[in-house]
């Protein structure tokens, strides 16, 4: 068997050739969107969530194409979020994964419309006849990804995340600030071959268990990140949190508090992978990886 | 049988009655998104496109229900791209529909989200099991509504309208604009009650074929409005165009030029409504109100 970091990089390469076959060619007098689009969705990233998809849906011998597709319209789904993210009147970030972030390559109006576009494009990639998947597969996908991402899932979660600055939170309303805005989007790329294929209840509650999980503990990591990572390794500001007084999982535990929290929610991640034995190691190192990682 | 303007009424009243119901209530830490995304969609408006989504779906006797859930997705993209078009980078529009923009009436980073957070309503709404569809239909309808508001479609139409600001754009470019920015929208309007229910080709090609014209003449009205409204009772600003340099049917045809233009596609497209003889008067009504429409 490959490495992990093989495995992760050979997932990251096929996403990246599907995505760039299904997004549209920067051509016509609307190119500038197009290659907008492209910059954000093809530049670089770890492709972390269509990994857990591919990594997933092997477990459960869900179709391996109808995986990519799908966890290539989540990917849009991510990059459009960081776009918008990014801007002026957001977090404004004038740097992403070390280069100018779309507002700053365009321009602020391009920036937008590139995250709409891609947030439509991520529905079409679903929805669409090509995938070979029958009608009510496909409606479940973009059912659940719309869920995930909208005002119950990523969208909402980065409102209370906004608001997080102004108010006082308490750890509860932080808990389930990070479950919406990240958590969300990380069940859906675990859950996606349970769509694509039927699995016993039990199978499909472990891959529930354990997004849920890891997704709190990639946003606990998040934050210490911010608190403690350092800002060229990251490719991004850092420090923003603290400087904002923002109710975080480090204002709130400490940073000590913090890593003891993300380590429990690992080893829980990993004790749900539990019914698939060996087959499941590579989800295993992919829990320690995300904890461990300093971007 | 009720006036043309009783029957846009109640089109609108019905789907402004089942947004309601759609929409995510205003509670919990996120509230102050799900309240603007409410302000846009609930706010006042002619609720044109699901007009006419109802009106050509009575035409080829599609299921109601399905009908109606679909225009309000339908109308859940239009109000999302209205935010994102009044956002200062885009137009910067303080006004709309004699209200505060979403940005204004909220701030800017909340009216990015309420946007965002729309579009993934629609799609959710249109894929949702609780529509009684079939999951072809409803797939379809996701992929189709994808397609028209992306950059294919009304996004698309978007970038090359604000790149006519600084660009020459001749007048293919300036039909195609608008055949993308307005057109895709209101050809899906028309087309709902197709996918619902199986028609013949010559009655699909009918109403594609108004929906075509009618799209177009659409929006001459729009540039002519903005050429010569009144920006009392239009409720918004008017003559930006012209300000601007832009590339208009006004600036391309002249004022009469454009206005023989849309005359002649008004013609056309009731031309189209022939097979449905006198059961399309309500839609050949509509030709004439949104050509001599003051808003």
């Amino acid at each position: 068997m490959d490495s992990f970091e093989q495995r992760l990089n050979e997932a990251a390469d096929r996403v990246t050739v599907a995505l760039d076959a299904l997004l549209p060619r920067a051509e016509g007098p609307e190119a500038h969107l197009n290659s907008a689009m492209r910059y954000a969705a093809l530049g670089p990233g770890k492709r972390l969530r269509p990994f857990l998809a591919v990594e997933a849906g092997r477990l459960v011998n869900a179709d391996e194409r109808g995986v990519l597709r799908a966890a290539c319209a989540l990917e849009c789904i991510h990059a459009y979020s960081l776009i918008h993210d990014d801007l002026p009147c957001m977090d404004d970030d004038d740097m992403r994964r070390g280069r100018p972030t779309v507002h700053k390559a365009y321009d602020e109006a391009t920036a937008v419309l590139a995250g709409d576009a891609l947030q439509a494009a991520a529905f079409e990639i679903l929805a669409h006849p090509d995938t070979h998947q029958r009608g009510s597969v496909r409606s479940r996908l973009v059912e659940r990804l719309a869920r995930a991402s909208g005002p119950y899932g990523m969208v909402g979660g980065q409102m209370i995340d906004i608001r997080a600055e102004t108010e006082q939170f308490d750890i509860s309303v932080v808990t389930r600030m990070h479950r919406m805005k990240t958590g969300a989007l990380i069940n859906y790329a675990v859950e996606i071959g349970t769509i694509l294929r039927e699995v016993e209840d039990h199978i499909r509650r472990a891959l529930e268990g354990f997004a849920h999980d890891l997704g709190l503990a990639y946003q606990i990591t998040d934050d210490l990140l911010d608190a403690t990572g350092d800002q060229a390794e990251m490719g991004k500001a850092a420090g923003k949190d603290a400087g904002q007084g923002k109710a975080t999982f480090v204002t709130i535990l400490g940073v000590e508090g913090a890593r003891d929290r993300s380590r429990h929610l690992a080893a829980q991640a990993k004790d749900h992978l539990e019914p698939f034995g060996a087959r499941a190691e590579v989800l295993r190192e992919a829990v320690d990886f995300i904890l461990d990682r300093r971007s």
